[in-house]
């Protein structure tokens, strides 16, 4: 490792589990290179508040600078990795630098997943980073805009249609919000739009919502969302769109200038074709989570699979913490000579989701909650770790403190894409 | 006026002269449509805090929707008004829309003012609009990634060269911001950056800093800038500029891959070559602010020059409002079949200007004071507007207390535009 200087861990991917893998190694005897295609780790789970207006995408977003600022041994760099070279323990980035490493940790995390469908990857707005999510929000207020003062009544329904693919966490919570967000402005900010007026389609094409849960709290979700004016359509799977519309595999015919995708991931890391990959795509390690058959790489988060003695992992924020750790802890263990044989074991303390105020659903070691208690549940976690993880980590406060104390905290790079419906509302496209 | 309808009154442009104008007409026996090509208003005195990173988009833009949700008679829409037909008093949108008035308010600001040079336009950001704010806070921020990584010592010298152009309020303020910024973050957040290696340049081609003001505060900002590391360049002109420099009119070559612009501005309004115009181009308006001959149109803010009895107006914010209440008024007494011949005059209640934390300058009545009890003076103005602009028009509160409330506070729907250097570090172009 090195030429007598301390080992070099780079770890790629700043999520949930890069983040902490890194802040698990802060203060080990290594040299930690984090590299992520952003500046910022977002904070996930609350991505649809930003999509849905509720949230400054800087409240979702911590620059890793500022985050490792007091560190002596982690150093961040923003940059796309798009490849490794296993012989000569390089990682190379887009543009063309070669960076060494002594150990490797992938933790690239994953990108929707369109199952091969290119039309709907065209038409379809995803809700995995802070771009998407701007640009929905953007791309929503702009179909209202657009629809207050829209003559043609087929494209009206089109500009107040709005699809949502996908009933996991991610597309219930969406859903949920999204309706609330059109009553709260219908009639009040649009006098012109009636509140009944918009329409929120969320497809799941299982049987039932919320499919990693008990059937019984998907069952509540879709009666929750309905009483929020949701119309759910479970069993039935998207199969084609195009810019006015979308297709249901049952032949229904949605007229729709908007289909938000939370259908699907796969995983997205650097490494080609030769390496060892499960069924799903995801990476195969051994029971330390270390790559098959490459002692020097580890892959943790949406990107590894399972270890050997155990089932799929799921795609979520605490397996990916809690490999970060186990690999934290094994890097420890090496640079100090100790050598121990640990195994993965991933503990499932429970999942939670929102389906609206005053509504969630969880499951808490075996216990399922539907309803209000859930929710304040979801309202305790989410808040002790938003406000709690940014107070700790980037001691954030209000406007005049930070003014007065020269912080600037809005340290985010955010380059969000155009949208066709918010360019022709602005005028740009004629 | 209309066919027994109340009479309709149309203002172009929601800045702070077309606001006023519609809050002051909230209320009054007329129908009032308010078109603005964005669906906030923006505070732009405090824009470059969005560019430095300090405040959030949302922090400064106010989605005008809800500033006249409970109004009766107020109403917004998104366009972009591109033409005026005088004879049929319609505005043409850019969509090709019509919109019939009966009174018509052009309150259309400004836009960069280049002075015909192509490429100092192509290479500057302007400090305008929120899309610019937004993108020259990405801009910088990734200057500063690519310098940390770049080997060549050239191009590293490029990209922490920044150079503003243009002395008044505007530049001086985001000058000395920027370099409090660059001073915050280098060694801290960039460990590899040592503190002066960032320098900040601000040209102005008059002899001194801030033209409006008395030249004893506009030397006074000179030193106050340079002690914040700026480096004033005064008495000169920016000829010319391509991707990696700026030459100035002396012959001077400054090495540097970001020009900001905040040296001119020209009215910006939708009418053509045969509306009469001042030299500046501003709109000749008769002395109730009335257009030349069109005694259906008014127009205020930079988009008007002068009333025939007093001197040009200045393009700033008090007299754009000022002219906002008089032709509120003006209307109002038409409307109510009231005739009097008001004469509009500016009362220049006086001007201010930050130059960093703790050092102002104000002109407030023939007093000139500069240092910290202006900036306290500036604090305590712009905190009270921000705040209490927010506060009275939209309720804001905290996320939790919005969460709780049903609200969706960050309704603007903001575009930014992508940035060569930022597409570059995170890897989007090769």
């Amino acid at each position: 490792m090195g030429d007598g200087e301390r080992p070099r861990v780079v770890i790629v991917g700043a999520g949930f589990g890069g983040l902490t893998c890194a802040r698990r190694l802060d203060g080990a005897p290594v040299d930690v290179l984090l590299i992520d295609r952003h500046n910022y780790h977002l904070f996930t789970p609350l991505l649809y508040q930003v999509a849905t207006a509720l949230l400054n995408p800087s409240d979702v977003a911590y620059p890793l600078r500022t985050v490792f600022r007091r560190s002596r041994n982690v150093r961040f760099r923003q940059a796309e990795v798009v490849g490794v070279d296993r012989e000569r323990r390089r990682v190379r980035t887009a543009t063309g630098e070669e960076i060494p490493y002594d150990r490797l940790v992938l933790a690239t995390g994953s990108v929707d997943n369109y199952f091969g469908n290119e039309e709907v990857a065209r038409e379809a707005i995803g809700l995995k980073t802070l771009e998407q999510a701007v640009r929905l929000r953007n791309h929503v207020l702009a179909c209202l805009e657009q629809a207050s003062v829209e003559a043609d009544r087929e494209e009206r329904r089109r500009l107040l249609t709005f699809v949502v693919v996908g009933g996991g966490p991610t597309g219930v919570e969406y859903a949920g919000a999204l309706s609330e967000l059109l009553r709260l402005v219908a009639g009040r900010d649009y006098p012109d739009l009636a509140r009944g007026e918009a329409r929120v389609l969320l497809v799941e094409g299982r049987p039932h919502l919320l499919p990693g849960f008990a059937p019984r709290l998907g069952r509540y979700a879709e009666r929750a969302l309905g009483r929020r004016g949701v119309e759910v359509r479970t069993g039935v799977q998207v199969a084609s769109a195009d810019p006015g519309s979308v297709r249901l595999a049952d032949g229904t015919v949605v007229a729709s200038r908007t289909i938000v995708w939370s259908a699907g991931v796969r995983p997205d890391d650097p490494l080609g074709h030769d390496a060892p990959r499960r069924r799903s795509r995801r990476l195969e390690v051994d029971q330390d989570l270390r790559l098959a058959g490459a002692a020097a790489i580890f892959a943790i988060g949406d990107a590894a699979g399972a270890v050997p003695s155990g089932p799929e992992l799921p795609m979520l924020s605490p397996p990916a913490m809690q490999a970060a750790r186990h690999v934290a802890r094994t890097i420890r263990d090496e640079v100090s000579g100790r050598r121990r044989d640990r195994v993965f074991r991933y503990v499932d303390k429970g999942t939670m989701a929102t389906v609206g105020r005053g509504a969630a659903v969880a499951e808490l070691q075996g216990l399922h909650i539907a309803g209000f208690v859930a929710w304040l549940a979801w309202i305790f976690v989410h808040v002790y770790y938003l406000i709690g993880f940014r107070n700790r980590i980037l001691a954030l406060g209000s406007w005049g403190l930070n003014y007065v104390r020269f912080d600037r905290p809005i340290r985010i790079i955010l380059q969000a894409q155009p949208d066709p419906v918010a360019e022709r509302v602005a005028g740009r496209s004629r």
